[in-house]
């Protein structure tokens, strides 16, 4: 069982799709996975379930839960301004403090428009769940020039989708 | 003419008032600085001003006019999970791409209540705003134990602050 | 069995006897460990084990075996200079490439004589790692100034002692 | 006047050519260039010329003088192993400590067969550059798929060729 987190509150956007790529993909290996969009978070969430609201706003309470649920995180994180969504951090600063994701097993995707697929995106995001002890696969996939590698629902090049199965069975047995 | 941004959303927060102590620093020193306080961004900036809302939104674009205004930034970055708040990202995805930033000359301050005074959130900083071609000084302060140092509305360490003034005179001269 | 690595060429470093300190309390959880110091590398190796000369070093060759040898690795790493040192980095680029780490265990510890315990210099080392598919234990042990806290072979503060403990413990079990 | 590190000991290595080919633009814009090749390094350096020898190696002397000699450093630095190669590094600890590079300013060029032109080397070089208080442009060139956009010494892709340009009117007038 693993959460999916869509790393962007983009609406409609690529990493979503992406995301319930990857859920076909493990579904297609018998494994359940749940999708947290960032995109459905409560719009104020960065003011009104941060820091004296911490733990009291019911909407984002189910997004934390969500988190607590299963212990395998798979981050779908696009690539903006040399790292990753601001919203993403932001939603990290609002789980339960210091605990949410100490543990939790973790697989990173980077997603980028251009040659890098999101290399600071993930540098960044690994120094912060380590900080939190959350385990990070070192076999991190990434999607460079998605608009070319990604169409009708589908990663279309097979070397990544050849890293994508090795990163899905690593995490399923990490 | 310089711009400090206090880089969180907090309320009341050490951040907002260590750029008070900066303002008074440079204020001292003839120059003028205005602070951007990231409290004071409309609550559901993160959805309202971002992607197809870019650059609609009128409160939101104050803010950037704030950044276009002068061209030297002082950030002043609190450490939140192992790197900087959110929000501070969020805000830098909000702003004019790619431009919004490039040529600005930009120093960097961390504050932090444990030991590192915000190694991480200064390094990932810095490959943001190399990113969007902002300069970023070499010099960086780095408030660590910050509870200790900064009492009264001011630093009260002899080191800490004159790394301040030396790191002032080589933004005001940048 | 695990190898522990002293990640300095500097003869008599504190980073070898922190390695030795790790040493005797693995002996004391019964498991085995030895040390492959870098200060024992042919002293031109940068030179004569890299490049055209990979792999055909006979000695450089034996470091090389004593990392295949076990498949837990502890690297023990002083900050120089805003990382670790040049020559651990060298040492890598000697090793068989792209596979000599792929798939290791590793746990990262940082010394420095300053405040930070090596901060850029786990992130820097955790980065490379990764690229070559080394799995890196979330917890990493900071030890900052050094001096204070590690005194007749022995570290004497108990805060680092539980965290070395806590490290040690998740990496026989990684 | 620059000096342009060649960043790697390998012998003809492309970084070398490509060193070349940015002294042969210098001197077309009237500037002096020398390149500093740490290929021509003492092969013993990492022992000889560092820690209790440090500035006692007459040869490797004659490195560190290359380095006082100009106010402006040129780096070009292929990508080994998910950084910059680990000889660049052990020659940065064998400079004079801690100000051979206080108040340089310098300019990243990556080089990788791959496709991330060198981020991670450009990030971490960044930070020790940082850490030892040298001015470093954010306008850094990454030359990514090396082997394609590399030929008969010279770099043969305009889009390159244009980022390359801009550097270097950076660096010269930085």
């Amino acid at each position: 069982m693993i959460t999916i987190i869509a790393g962007t509150n983009r609406r409609n956007s690529t990493t979503l799709k992406i995301a319930q790529y990857y859920q076909e993909l493990l579904q297609q290996k018998g494994i359940t996975a749940e999708i947290l969009d960032l995109a459905l978070l409560p719009t104020d969430f960065a003011f009104s379930a941060l820091y004296e609201n911490n733990g009291k706003h019911p909407t984002f309470n189910m997004f934390r839960e969500q988190i607590t649920k299963f212990d395998k995180l798979l981050f779908i994180v696009p690539e903006y301004n040399g790292s990753f969504p601001g919203v993403l951090k932001t939603f990290i600063d609002g789980l339960e403090y210091p605990n949410a994701l100490k543990g939790k097993k973790t697989a990173l995707v980077g997603v980028s428009a251009g040659a890098t697929g999101g290399v600071w995106a993930l540098s960044h995001l690994t120094d912060i769940l380590h900080y939190l002890n959350a385990e990070v696969l070192s076999i991190k996939v990434r999607l460079a020039t998605i608009r070319s590698h990604f169409t009708e629902g589908k990663i279309n090049t097979p070397l990544y989708n050849d890293l994508i199965q090795q990163q899905l069975d690593k995490l399923i047995t990490f």
